[in-house]
């Protein structure tokens, strides 16, 4: 991986057409280099969300120069937990009513996590700048208001990393022709990308412009060569990582400048030995409920695990692709036991995914605005858009788990829950959404083991809290609300699938094959 | 105002056939009900938001037969900040992709707030019914998801309150036609406007298919007669204020499968008599500033203030209508000393102006998701559409002000801050928002009369907490937070207004009449 030397560059050339299109990698060494990078990454995300560092990467370049694979790419490491992918398309009406940034403003991600945007604010001084949205002298001004809104997200600790995509023309016409052709993918294409292709050489112009008036030292642009895949991949992978690693270390060096060396949000709490002791012990036995119909001891070797899972995989990825152009939206619940793997089973339920068409959205306890409406308001406003997955890690239930047990809803609130949840279901499956509802089932004693195993591996350290053992002395009370709230909210549109989870693995391949059976069955696919 | 008697109903009429459209109230006999009606609404409100009821008021009804003057007249005597009005079009495309109750849900309101829709989800039974956008017999399933989304509402302590406003065939020909002559008002009409009509009699049968389908014991239809205006307001009204005491009513009963009884959400804090003693004699002599060289002299005599106010709002009203048709956005930024009289300000600065235009944005201190992101982020979300204004009381200045004061913000974070918001701001201007900055300026003797007046004055009493005691010792910090402010962020393009706030009065005019010349300054009116 080097940068074009200098004594390449002619005086007369300009920065895309310096790039040295022919940069390949081979694949045997990019199947080295990405297992490492992708591990990199990884604890990388750990790291950020630690020290609560905000992150935005975008992505502008020629159509078919490989951007949503690069995002897909990115990701793949990734807890979906903490990030969200958002595709930029021309604005709709109540987009075109606002400020240009403003879509992008609403859509930045919180402190320590993700947001990736496959084509972004920098739409304005390509797209619409070339189709006269603005007076043509305006573009330094435009770019003036991008460098300012980038410069405010980068003095608040956000790291903001942007990258060029670049194809030849000649490229781009062979790949244009080669998705035309295949029959499979010629939907994909539009109107607009032939259009900007034979505008190539005007295009690039703009786009010269743009990296010049708004690379800036917080913000810089990086070019990509992208004619060769891996190689792409790889100098990606290595830029974000170089990004992420400085903004650590000046989290570290604790520059008064900026919003990232602060403290997270939430201390450690101590955990009182007492607590600790009597929550060991707990007595999980009680009157029999459907949750005992469970059989635990189901579990999968690792090599039939590894060839199923595979094989979910591609499959959920062409369905989903089919949910897309059928417009059908799924929403996919996850509730569960403390430590049963709820992070780990939506991972691999989502890895092959295309990044654009799904969001894991985690769901902690209402904050104060939540708490001020409707239980449900928040969900509401989360719900899919038709051709999209949403998958809940906890979810609308905490109504009738944990606001029931913790005494959070009075008895009255949590008892008319069920109806209120029955009613909302089903207003979601009559306007075709497919739903999914996942409870991860384990004994009292593997939580109890893999409590421990949290407790001495460091870096699952941070997942296990005084919290999780105050939760798990109410076990027996937990235990009947779950079966309640299976008994009452099974119906015949959004039924409940009991995943027995006391081997990962198991339940990984239960969950997928779960979702692939319901999409299969929507989709009469 | 008296139902139609049972003995007029003959057996083979329908409900709407049995209203008597020739209801009438006399002008008289209006103006002596109106000032005690708008009396007895704005004392509720201020019970209902002490009992955190939660309020939604909509009107169907035909074209032209009052629905937004319903909603005008109502609002009217209403705290601004505690309600938002939703007109209803054709869905979006974002909101054609999901359940067509999304967009409802939504933007119902917080606790103790109201939300009016001038049209609502029944479009789904009337205007989508029509036009075939589900199966012809699909209606009773609608109206299934309708009763049990108003039912979980009602359930969780909300009121509903559902209007059919009525008038014939012949009348609201009369009124198309009326609109259709007058130049200044044609622009209003549409196509389906006329298209509604001459199908009156097959969405007459919709609609009375759908108010049979939906009147529930909980959230019931109530019909009005709308031929005559004062006889149509005066119905909304009265229903409005039976509904409320209702609620209230059951409220203070403690009826258990109601979440209206709940105690409110902040708990009197008494108040230490030490704090009060101190703050009483605050010393306010400092350094001069930028406010030493407001006037606070300035008064207006009432008679005229009232003249002044009159033709202000009545040009402002216009100016508004203005901004709607060019599509131009305000945003109108009200900063000021506890008890200045902001609130009264803004009330009537809105007073005369179509609620569907403009909003009112209370703004409090960012809660643990707002935190969680960059401090505009909010503020980003709740920027004005094109042709809306949008009242901010309590702003973004925050940042520079209360966080700076009380530390909740880093030197280094409201430091830049300024630079920030002239960033911010200029990105509205740069789109064409109009940009007003209000500081409303009073004495701290003033200051001390009205918190006294507020405590002895008991439905003023909940405005004076020990918060604005401690508030008050800090007046020399605030005084040079406001100044340094000032000085940084008054720019060519958003200005600010200092406003001599002594006297109440002086202050409505003078806030009124510079938001007047700086939208006329916009428009070229």
């Amino acid at each position: 991986l080097t940068a074009p030397s200098d004594a390449a560059r002619r005086a007369d050339s300009t920065m895309l057409e310096n790039l040295d299109l022919d940069l390949r990698m081979e694949k045997s060494a990019y199947r080295e280099a990405m297992p490492r990078l992708r591990e990199r990454l990884r604890d990388a995300q750990l790291a950020v969300r630690a020290a609560r560092i905000p992150v935005v990467v975008l992505f502008e370049g020629w159509g078919t120069s490989g951007k949503g694979d690069s995002i897909a790419s990115l990701v793949y490491p990734l807890d979906p937990r903490g990030f969200k992918v958002y595709t930029t398309r021309a604005p709709n009406e109540e987009e075109r009513f606002r400020p240009f940034l403003w879509r992008f403003s609403t859509r930045l991600p919180a402190r320590g996590d993700f947001s990736f945007f496959d084509r972004s604010w920098y739409r304005r001084l390509l797209e619409d700048r070339l189709d006269g949205h603005f007076d043509k002298d305006g573009a330094p001004a435009v770019a003036a208001e991008i460098r300012e809104f980038e410069r405010s997200l980068t003095d608040d600790g956000f790291v903001v990393i942007k990258f060029w995509l670049h194809i030849s023309k000649e490229e781009q016409q062979k790949r244009l022709a080669g998705i035309e052709a295949d029959r499979y993918e010629r939907w994909r294409l539009t109107q607009p990308d032939w259009r900007r292709h034979r505008g190539y050489k005007k295009y690039g112009a703009a786009a010269e412009e743009m990296l010049a008036l708004t690379s800036t030292a917080d913000a810089p642009w990086h070019l990509v060569e992208a004619t060769d895949r891996h190689f792409r991949r790889v100098k990606v992978f290595e830029t974000v990582l170089a990004a992420l690693h400085r903004a650590l270390e000046r989290g570290r060096g604790g520059d008064p400048g900026s919003g990232a060396g602060r403290a997270p949000a939430r201390a450690a709490e101590p955990l009182d030995p007492d607590l600790r002791r009597r929550a060991e012990n707990v007595a999980a036995a009680g009157p029999p409920t459907i949750l005992d119909r469970a059989d635990l001891t189901k579990r999968l070797e690792r090599a039939d695990y590894e060839k199923r899972l595979e094989k979910l995989q591609a499959r959920l990825r062409d369905l989903a692709l089919e949910c897309y152009r059928q417009r059908v939206p799924a929403a996919i619940l996850y509730e569960g036991w403390d430590a049963a793997g709820k992070g780990g089973n939506i991972k691999r339920l989502t890895q092959e995914l295309d990044p654009r068409g799904y969001e894991v959205i985690p769901v902690a306890a209402p904050d104060a605005t939540e708490k001020g409406h409707h239980h449900l308001w928040r969900f509401w406003r989360q719900l899919p858009k038709a051709g999209h997955l949403a998958i809940f890690d906890r979810t609308w239930y905490g109504r009738v788990l944990v606001e029931r047990v913790e005494g959070f809803a009075s008895e009255a609130e949590w008892r008319r829950a069920y109806q209120e949840i029955n009613d909302f279901e089903r207003h979601l499956t009559e306007f075709g959404t497919v739903v999914v509802k996942f409870w991860l089932h384990v004994s009292p004693e593997e939580q109890l083991r893999r409590f421990r195993e949290r407790e001495a591996t460091p870096y699952k350290n941070h997942k296990i809290t005084p919290e999780d053992w105050r939760n798990r002395l109410k076990w027996l009370e937990y235990r009947g609300a779950v079966a309640e709230m299976i008994e009452r909210t099974s119906t015949k549109a959004a039924p409940w699938t009991i995943v027995e989870a006391e081997d990962k693995l198991w339940a990984r391949v239960k969950a997928l094959s779960t979702v692939v059976a319901a999409l299969e069955d929507r989709l009469g696919a």
